[in-house]
């Protein structure tokens, strides 16, 4: 299939790759150009404007990281308008759920498609196309994406016709993980101030009723103290739990943990924290209660 | 080994057993005492003060329903001036730090030694000597009592000479368990509210990033609607997640995830809930956002 | 002077009358036309669009309900097209600051000076010319619209060059006011719950340490229980929390507080009481502790 | 009439000196007995047991710093078995709800009254009998002890038959100035963080709809960044913000915003504050936001 990629980050430089590899035609962009490189030698074909790289192509994928971005590649940069009739917008990344409501209707009105495919995973899971995928859209369209969806990650999730409904469910995933990692940072910072190492706590959670990747691996983090390179920036959880509460801020529903996450994240990145790895919330709850580091 | 098991209630009954069906000769004191019977066709003395059962016992298990309940059994109905020196008492329930450092000290004036063993695991998982139990107190009497453990739990996880530091370990566990479930109901009712079903959600998530027990069993509960019978009362988790905040009062730590949950525990019980399974701070978050019944 | 007014709604009416009597010539705008009636038999011309009545306006005054209606009446509608260079659009409403930073931005871009002066006062206070007024503004503009706002209020208050500064000192208001509801309401619910009327917690507070006028109209509500009509609806109050929550957001700093009467008003609104006046949170705080009415 | 007075630290001791003044007669006793020695050259008599400070007397007056405090003067210290039949127990201090309901049961069985009356006040109002004071109790016994409570405050606030209902009316007033002053702290740290000066801020709210003595007080310290010495210190602060807390959990009621007042509390006395003020807040929730120091 023809395809074009807008958006070769952490991300989405190894689903381009994947793509290129199962043997799709590719041309592809990113603000920061330099950093598609690695897709030219691999045979994809750089643009330097989102609307050159979507002209002809069958499918447009996005993995742009915020709400912003995407309106700017897809609407501000005119690429909807290059694009052409009939081709359909495939958005993977994590953006609001009022976007994807509003990209859908531009979309109409130009005839395209746009179908919503936020992922589950981060780049080593990408990498090895090992992706949870979120899909809704139009049938049609979600069956036309079906093969791509299959070379990049290793189950789809059918979420119904309405795109955003995809990305309330990305969101909700995610606001469950930044509540699991908060609670680890809360309860690990507890038990150091009552003589309890956050080694001892993180090897009993994780081998008892938290054995579920998120636990273990923020486990680990935590019990390290290592939150460089970040895994997933604070900035970026940042980003996703404001998602949630601008969903709940809309419905009106209320969101009190995320609101107690909001907080912290916000006191770390406020504390010059935004690049580490958002499992640095273990240090806020540590300095908060004036706990010793972990003991390890 | 000759013990005294006080407290046959959900958990202590099939705990009894065991030790019975394990050979060991045992006393059993409860309060309400027709509670107990099952244990006296499989064995057990029955006595109707906490007092006559120790007598005599080697080592006095307790598994009682929180702090009065244990302070009560132990010391105020005088069955620690009825034990005989040297045993030791095994104190197997979810209390307070405190009560476990009162109790330590109240044992070492009478030449006793108290050894702190709270445990993992609902009544099914006592019943299959499923347990895991975290333990902590003097070397010897943690020692002496290995074979007791091993008769009730899957694995023993040391935790040092302190026994208190046991207590902190398993309150810092069902604080997690209590945030996940609220959160879990948080993001379900912003689901609900957002045109998502609780079904699809719970199913996406637990077979996911929180394909762990905790998640699938509470998930479940939510998808279905159903908490009742109670596998964990609200009143129960009401209990300790109070005992979390009382040991962050006295650290002093913050602990913002605990007092969100709190807070909706509170009105579940306040709304009549008290008996429901704590799963339901599903029907407390669906309320609030005046969100609709889960869609099956 | 010439003056154009935009919004003339609860709060925009009587001020608009007041600058008539003053002896200011007006044009006036609303987008329900019907309510800027009593405008024109007080001597002012009525437009249908906002841009026919900024046309030779030498300030333009707008009173809107929120950021997008602002937005509309003077970016989307082509109003700041239409204005007399070196005018002055003096915001009167409560706006985010973000707004005012890119409405002082497009304003200087066409030679026009914007000005942001949000009121303390219900429509009560604007009719009485007894509103506070916060000033923030390039100087000379600020000083030309002095004689306007002496008009309009009792006292102002200069908060800099830098329009968006008094949205921020308007928005730190109305976030310490939502709290104080919510605290009367909380603590209100708490008394119910253990036997304290809320007559008799009113009367005490406002007396006492609460002696002023905000705990006291709004503790006076709460032991009428009375919430309609609303001096200002839950719906106005949720907009101003989450004006303070995204200044939070972007700052980025913990808001906690804030986050607490977003989700109680959620859940007025969610329930159906978007229309009531904001002291109805304490009906939320009764319902959540199952709380008695109040026995007066 | 024959006074015993108990615990004369910073309340009491103004308060005991205004009833010695009045020409009541007086036998006091503090834990830290050196603390009283004002009192001695005034004509009371020192004791150096609360038993024998209260023989003889007809009203007990208790002013110690929590309930632990009390109930070692009174019940541990054999103090009650010592007092005279019909006597009163008077306690003035801050306590929980919960003593008081004990301390009532154990005074009847000993036929002796017990009455709450709990102050509102700092200790320049203790001295210039400013205080505010809420009473309940029996009928008869509330009345025996008005010509004292004339003697000590500007104004009584009968609360009813039932002593708790008066402590339960103190924790709830107490509970709003915890949230005023966390909610002065968050306003200004937000302000700070977006460009407004604590001192505009401050000046502006406190002329305007928070023209109350709380606000301007804790208002004017946070200006002035002056936290030492305490008028009333963050350990202090803390105390009565968990016996809104253990209240509410004994209803069961929520109270959200009580927790987060808690957490920042906990926060500031980890990091060393307990002994300042608790306007010191301020501090808590400008570190949280990376803010800066506030410019005068």
């Amino acid at each position: 299939m023809k395809i074009a990629f807008l958006g070769t980050g952490n991300m989405g430089l190894p689903m381009a790759k994947n793509l290129l590899e199962t043997g799709h035609e590719l041309s592809a962009w990113n603000r920061t150009a330099a950093r598609a490189k690695p897709l030219q030698d691999a045979g994809a074909r750089l643009t330097l404007a989102s609307a050159d790289a979507v002209r002809g192509a069958e499918v447009i994928v996005t993995m742009l990281s915020n709400d912003a971005a995407t309106h700017e590649a897809l609407v501000d940069s005119g690429a909807l308008d290059a694009a052409a009739r009939a081709s359909i917008v495939l958005d993977m990344a994590t953006v609001s759920a009022r976007l994807a409501t509003e990209l859908t209707r531009i979309c109409e009105k130009r005839g395209l498609a746009y179908v919503a495919a936020p992922v589950l995973g981060r780049p080593e899971e990408a990498a090895a196309r090992r992706l949870h995928i979120i899909v809704a859209g139009a049938p049609e369209a979600v069956s036309k994406v079906g093969p791509l969806l299959s070379a990049l990650g290793q189950k789809v999730w059918p979420a119904g016709d309405v795109p955003s409904r995809a990305n309330v469910m990305k969101i909700q995933i995610n606001l469950m993980l930044s509540v699991a990692i908060q609670s680890l940072a809360e309860a690990a910072a507890l038990g150091e101030a009552s003589g309890v190492s956050t080694g001892d706590f993180v090897t009993l959670a994780s081998h008892t009723l938290f054995a579920c990747p998120a636990y273990q691996g923020y486990g680990a983090a935590m019990q390290a103290a290592k939150y460089e390179p970040a895994g997933f920036s604070a900035r970026n959880g940042y980003k996703d739990v404001n998602l949630a509460l601008e969903l709940a801020r809309d419905a009106p529903a209320p969101l009190a943990l995320a609101s107690v996450v909001r907080d912290a994240l916000a006191e770390l990145i406020a504390s010059g924290g935004g690049n580490k790895d958002w499992g640095a919330l273990a240090e806020i709850a540590r300095r908060r209660a004036a706990a010793p580091r972990p003991t390890r």
